[in-house]
């Protein structure tokens, strides 16, 4: 057993402490096991000094110079963010997803031209994330004041995003937007043979026209 | 198509300016693919500041105060190693490696207890990496000043692994010591560093001459 003030990765005197310590900074990233944050340690350690400082500034900066944007509550530098300020963007039409990777791979698809709220989490009460912890009360806020026609809750197909959906369709029904969520089916190029039970029942339950 | 200013990660207007940047920088590591840094990029945004102070300290921290140790060519912090400079290792045997991270995995398993060289590399034609770039004539200069009886190369069991090896082999026996390798214990093709404990020590135990 090594002990702890090694930092746990059996480095003792082979280890400088330096390179522990960047080590054990790493391996806290997710999904960067103790190897990989090994590896990567090695690798910032011969990388040439102007390249890592690039790093070090791109991190600084998004501390910095990063906020919430007031309407949609994405990840933004200026107050309100460039979706939310582009007028040719339909505004009666409202995207709600978990979080801002979201809102990137929806863009990418080119397919939604509407405005997004993102609301940071999902209900998840055994992970002691409830309504409050969400962007909700914003999301609330735009209904009253803008003029929004349909709602498109784009949670993920889980568990959690499936009750957050049913949550936030509660709620915002009585308010008077169209409340929709994005189909579930077989992903395209999927095997039908390889989908799991619940896919092909909600596929086959949602089959549509052609 | 994107253009090529907004970073290439189709974000848009989605992308703030310094979330398109820290993306591109960490998309720069090896072993962390776009969706990767996508992810550590926002989980970065989210993380409190004092820890992500942290982690940029610590990569300063190895750009600034690390060296190469004078004797094991090893990354260090004073000038010479903890491992060169402990008096309990057996100065008679020299272990030589790739890169630092071999002579952790060594360590961990506790079958060696003399001194280490690291080449930092292997010889690789193919990507123009000779003799001369290596930590050889470093080690050339220690089998002469210092009281060594045996070199135990363990370098990879790939073919610049093999091929350094044999070239270390003639170079080192005119010089007196005897010169081992690691046992074929280890699986061709695979990496000394992700090898078990365990097929590390048998290896190293049944090391053999040339």
């Amino acid at each position: 057993m090594t002990s702890s003030s090694q930092g746990g990765y059996g480095g003792g005197p082979a280890l400088a402490p330096p390179v522990a310590r960047l080590i054990e900074q790493l391996h806290k990233l997710p999904g960067i096991g103790p190897k990989s944050a090994q590896r990567l340690a090695y690798y910032l350690i011969r990388m040439p000094e102007r390249e890592a400082r690039q790093l070090t500034d791109a991190i600084s900066a998004v501390k910095d110079s990063l906020g919430f944007c007031s309407r949609c509550q994405n990840i933004t530098e200026p107050d309100v963010c460039g979706i939310c300020s582009d007028p040719a963007r339909d505004q009666t039409r409202l995207c709600v997803v978990q979080e801002p990777l979201d809102v990137l791979a929806l863009e990418r698809t080119g397919v939604f031209r509407g405005l997004y709220h993102v609301l940071h989490g999902l209900i998840d009460p055994m992970g002691n994330v409830g309504p409050d912890d969400l962007r909700i009360r914003e999301l609330l806020r735009r209904i009253g004041e803008e003029p929004v026609s349909e709602v498109i809750i784009a949670t993920n197909p889980t568990v959690e995003g499936e009750a957050t959906a049913m949550y936030l369709h509660q709620l915002l029904v009585p308010l008077g937007p169209r409340v929709t969520r994005l189909a579930r089916g077989l992903p395209v190029g999927g095997d039908l043979e390889y989908a799991d039970d619940l896919t092909l029942t909600r596929a086959f339950e949602g089959r549509q026209d052609f």
